[in-house]
């Protein structure tokens, strides 16, 4: 086999020879791996979901691929993850496809897009409606894999210094949402203004900004914006789901013994699920808290803003398929024609019986 | 440590010697284990998800625990697996907790009740909300390991000769639909029949069943119901979701050096999302075939059959709180509270932005 001697002969990253592993794969080398993440140390759910992942990998091969965690900033800033794994100053970047748009306006549909797809309709396209072969197709333009490693779940739709009531309240709201979601807000008339996390709060406080929608209870009660703001609305339509993601140097994952890409593809998996589960588990816990002890008000959004809202995502979505880039196209074409069957099913079933036991069944 | 001179001392089933492993893990003993299954061989999502499972393992360990699997009846009967493991006949079992509600009353809420958790839900109580701390203690009792290793997602509510108009067309409708479901539907006015999947198709041809319910459209289809009934109910208000478990001998289990265990654990996980996924991809596409090239007609139940359907469901989850069983009680009450927090973030959040979508963004 080609990979094979290709593994005997390759001098990989970061100071390793690689073993000659086949199964059995006792292969004794010693491999260790930097992952550069998007998120601040221990960030919840997510700066948490990338070290866990981490563990995960060193743990599961028994120490053959140790890989070591940086926080953003600590290597590499932030938005310098992907191009640290294209240059090789890193291994494994951990964050979200949508922050490359700059490289290809694909990847937006790989974190998710306003009125797109759950974290379940999601990793059905991924991995069983050819969502995976269109990613590895993108991301091959820049030598590197990606593999789904979390989701946050359908996000909240964001804080507002006072209550929202009407489209008409809209125009020139100084909102902060970055992305697609933010060119959504635009089109119902917000003032769009983009700014790291950790300068929320003060911008809200300051009055700079008149609304900020993050992530979700579990996140956005860690940094207080219910000091600032007490009224929190529902659901985030711009954001039904957000996949981070593991990227992965690809010539360097070619050349892992194959137990070892197994590992690491798996442990993705599981995180997909266990950063799922943790966000469903203290999202709830968040609001109650937020609701009983902060006085925060839940609210939803006006139908007619749901309304324009869906509207302006249709336009945005049409924008990326006639965007001229062959890629992007595909991506928006598969993305569509899958969430047109996923949700067939969706609305048939899940929703069908959500909607039943909101409605009857009671717990005491 | 402890488990480490036990480990060196253990003589472990199957024939094998442990090895003495340690970070970095370079045991070269080889160790083949059988997993035996309840489901027939290659049964789409089920079947297929227990071999992939053991296929995970396998490669994942480079060969050092090889797992071959039997599908039901190839080395024991599909309702002996779980005594196989304990006996030591086979290491490990694929099926459904609820299989085993002869031994505990509480392995019904490892896979779904009615009106219960739906997958998401389930994950989020077992990983973070102490279920899977009480699930180890139901199953200590016999000796074994419970792991969340697959989820069909909410099934299909069942097949019906003739549409199903009121609760009163209930009255001596012979529905076959086991469990805790199946004590639903007889609350309800049904004669309910067990019968084995193979035997439905027959059975409903004969008019010996006037209803049945399964799984949902992709296995459904496989077993041709729709050639026999064309009247299909939505939602599965008794199956939001149902889980499979991989159960493993807890001695065997604690013997295997660290890394094993990580890698048997972690591929669970991950099966967890991979048979969501094949489940969210393949029924909508099994759902179109149905209803365009065979005529099947979709219902929703009638509000007052899901309304009497949450009566009961409330009704059989106060009998199980108050079983007299200590663990079973801990159980329902553990899930009981766990569900009224994830149902709120559920509710606020998840169906607010479905229900959004379904209304008002169209696809084309």
């Amino acid at each position: 086999m080609k990979r094979r001697s290709f593994i005997k002969g390759a001098a990989l990253g970061a100071g390793l020879a690689a073993g000659s592993s086949v199964a059995p794969a006792l292969a004794q080398t010693r491999i260790t791996w930097r992952m550069v993440t998007t998120w601040p140390k221990n960030f919840p759910g997510l700066g948490t979901g990338a070290q866990r992942l981490a563990d995960r990998i060193t743990q599961m091969s028994g120490g053959r691929l140790t890989i070591q965690v940086f926080s953003a900033g600590e290597l590499v800033p932030a938005l310098g993850t992907f191009d640290a794994v294209i240059e090789g100053s890193a291994e494994m970047s951990h964050g979200a496809a949508y922050y490359w748009q700059n490289k290809s306006r694909a990847t937006a549909f790989f974190t998710g897009v306003p009125y797109g797809m759950t974290s379940r309709e999601l990793a059905a396209w991924i991995r069983y409606m050819g969502g995976q072969e269109i990613w590895d197709e993108v991301y091959d333009q820049f030598g590197v894999k990606g593999f789904l490693s979390g989701d946050t779940g359908t996000q909240a739709g964001g804080w507002f210094r006072k209550p929202l009531e009407s489209l008409e309240d809209i125009k020139g709201l100084r909102f902060r949402t970055p992305g697609l979601g933010g060119q959504v807000w635009q089109k119902l008339g917000a003032t769009v203004v983009n700014m790291a996390g950790g300068e929320i709060y003060a911008a809200l406080q300051s009055g700079a900004l008149d609304a900020a929608e993050f992530v979700g209870p579990y996140n956005d009660l860690a940094l207080g914006f219910h000091q600032v703001c007490k009224d929190y609305y529902f659901p985030s339509f711009i954001e039904p789901g957000l996949a981070t993601e593991l990227v992965v140097n690809k010539a360097k994952f070619s050349a892992l013994p194959k137990d070892l890409q197994q590992i690491v593809e798996t442990a993705c998996q599981a995180e997909y699920d266990q950063v799922a589960s943790e966000f469903y588990a203290n999202d709830p816990i968040a609001l109650k808290t937020l609701v009983e002890q902060h006085g925060v008000r839940l609210h939803r959004f006006p139908d007619e803003i749901l309304e324009a809202g869906a509207l302006a995502a249709h336009e945005i979505l049409q924008e990326l398929r006639a965007s001229g880039d062959a890629l992007t196209q595909k991506t928006a074409d598969s993305f569509t024609s899958a969430l047109s069957i996923l949700r067939t099913r969706t609305e048939q079933v899940d929703q069908a019986f959500l909607a039943a036991r909101e409605k009857f069944f009671q717990l005491d």
